[in-house]
């Protein structure tokens, strides 16, 4: 069993990195503060002997030798960038889990036949430069290095610019690692396992995403003097597809999600109707032809919204993977593992996207996952227990010994 | 009749001082640029040979004096200040048209037996200091001047101290000045009389207005991982108020309007559902009735939307006021003056809120309208016609010549 207070404190020492205003991280892909805590993360690899590799796209991968030379790692990880008013756990768990679990196999002085590497996707959030999941995407092969290094943020500045400025851009080549396994712990993010009383999530499948950039264009006019029927409110336009997105999401229930997340309105001056507004859309489902089944609707009734205010409309792909099948062996590592242990467990699919989801593409590949309290993450107050990041860690390691051979 | 060239050039002369981005102004209230601006007026009003007056809230008077000692001036005039991405003639117009017409009197040495004062009010736009029509709302006896030298800008410096910085805090009491009639000249702000090819809008009512500011608190978690019945979606609830508010204005057809122009979504991020928004909402109608009884459909059915929601809701009140009727003899003064030169005229209720509102309560009032190419206001693009400007100066000069009386 690993040690569930060491992990407990690196997880609160973590997270003394880009503190949020209440309680939370504010630890943002390629910020300063992202610099400080790559920096504290490679201190204490290198603490426990493991050496370094970072590839151009700056992630990071510390590996543990196996006594097998011609073995392939077996690769544990998450990330370590947050939300701007982002919990303490949500991607931190699996980075520091990984790391925990090479502790304990030193403690113990375990050797494994495959080697591990414990690693750090860089920019998963995806809220400073979408998509999400994009240095695992490159990785994978699904996006091209280049089009990443462009992404720029809200100011204008590029992914590639900002790599470099906080100094982790490494000389690896993206994607050029092969891997025997690999294995996400994260946290649910969602209500079901609390709710449950399930210790862990068996993680079989991966919801499928689309996100959209809609952009909607009347015109800007004085609110007193303009008469309704001669207004193009882009307001009124984004107000109508908010609810045309809620309603295709909860008529595929209960296997779909559905929101509006980011929102700009321009001149946003109380007394001018909105002239033009740009926001985004998240459609998930577990199911491909649900997803495909929702975006096609919004596609269509969406610029019906539009025509009928006199707006124009843009609609942007921003993002999109589809539904994801873990591998039946990674899967199965991961039941065993909890049977072993005795910890409560159910399969669950995942709401969210992970770097796992990515890399299920090039490598054998699952995930753990444990509970958080109300299921409540992208918010300063998600919380777990002491007991269930244990835990969660526990049926990391065992899966992880299952894959890497004693 | 005025001299259209003179006021076109003086015009443009004006809209030198505070250049905007995309060729209107941003000649802001108590800004260098306000009082660079406010110095050219006042060269050009002494070189017309007027004296000036100068009250504690910054706003300026020039007398052309009258041939009865007794007789209480007609007052003209309008603001000099403007929104950020504002236009050039927004107030502009009414206060250098009142300059032209003194001019033109000049010119044909013409004397009249009640005294003419051109005004510039301060701070008119309320975008730096809410709430708008600051100025003359003091001097109406509607706020205090002591509130109003305490209202703050977005920075937190006070109305007061910024109006003695400039330099321009005059020493005469606010309101002691006693008017004979004012009119006022503004470009219309809407698209009417341009699309009814109508030279002049003779303004019988100016519309009431309520302004309020609502806060919907819910819940931000992940877009992916929360069901959908468990999310507390304060973006759908704003989504829902929009269109509550336009379809209650849709019931007032046509003497309402209504629309959200301001919105602030937390922590707004794609792919975090958001946890609290808070936005501005703005009707107007020019009958009192109808306006109280959409602000109470609107107090009524918002908190039920947020409920449905599980939001909690919160509405401030942050402006207000009434349907003004202008004084009967003013306005038919100005429809006199429209009729005698010839120019197509048309009854017009004022849509947006304006000085001559407030100056209604204390003297006999009325306005001024000409058209504006489509509707366009609080714009940069804001345009008028040479032809426009010097058609609604003249029926200003004649309706000022009714009342001062040659
Ligand atoms: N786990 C997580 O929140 N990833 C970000 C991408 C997503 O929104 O699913
Ligand atoms: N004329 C004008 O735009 N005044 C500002 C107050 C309002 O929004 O009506």
């Amino acid at each position: 069993r690993i040690n569930g207070d060491r992990l407990w404190d690196s997880l609160m020492e973590m997270a003394k990195i880009g503190p949020g205003l209440r309680g939370g991280n504010n630890r943002q892909t390629l910020t300063d503060e992202d610099g400080e805590g790559r920096r504290l993360f490679q201190s204490w690899c290198e603490k426990a002997g493991l050496s370094m590799g970072v590839d151009t796209m700056g992630s990071m991968f510390f590996t543990r030798p196996g006594t097998d030379p011609d073995a392939l790692p077996v690769y544990v990880g998450s990330h370590l960038d947050t939300q701007p008013t982002g919990g303490k756990y949500d991607g931190v768990l699996g980075v520091l889990g990984g790391l925990e679990l090479i502790r304990t196999l030193n403690d113990l002085n375990i050797k494994t036949k495959h080697p591990i590497v414990v690693v750090n996707w860089t920019n998963e959030e995806g809220t400073r430069f979408a998509p999400a999941m994009l240095a695992s995407g490159v990785f994978a092969g699904v996006h091209d290095q280049e089009w990443a290094y462009n992404r720029e943020d809200a100011k204008g500045k590029k992914f590639g610019d900002e790599l470099e400025r906080i100094g982790w851009k490494g000389d690896e080549k993206v994607g050029a690692r092969k891997m025997h396994a690999l294995f996400e712990l994260h946290i649910e993010q969602g209500p079901i396992l609390e709710a449950e009383g399930k210790d862990i999530g068996v993680v079989t499948h991966g919801q499928g995403l689309w996100w959209l950039q809609i952009t909607l264009t009347g015109k800007e006019s004085h609110t007193g003097s303009t008469p309704m029927p001669m207004r193009k409110n882009a307001g009124l336009g984004m107000a109508g597809i908010t609810e045309l997105v809620h309603t295709v999401a909860m008529a595929h229930q209960p296997s779909a999600v559905g929101a509006i997340g980011h929102v700009d309105v321009y001149p946003n001056s109380r007394n001018v109707i909105p002239g033009r507004v740009v926001f985004t859309v998240d459609i998930r489902s577990p199911d491909l032809s649900t997803l495909t089944a929702m975006k096609t609707e919004i596609e269509d009734k969406a610029p019906k919204i539009a025509r009928e205010l006199g707006l124009d409309i843009l609609i942007e792909e921003a993002g999109h993977f589809d539904p994801v099948t873990f591998d039946e062996g990674c899967v199965t590592a991961v039941r065993n593992a909890a049977e072993r242990l005795g910890y409560s467990h159910r399969n669950i699919v995942s709401g969210a996207g992970h770097d796992a989801c990515w890399i299920n593409r090039v490598a054998p590949t699952s995930m753990v996952m444990c509970p958080c309290v109300d299921g409540l993450s992208h918010n300063e107050d998600e919380d777990i227990s002491r007991e269930w990041a244990a835990a969660g860690t526990d049926v990391l390691l065992h899966a992880v010994l299952e894959k890497a051979e004693i």
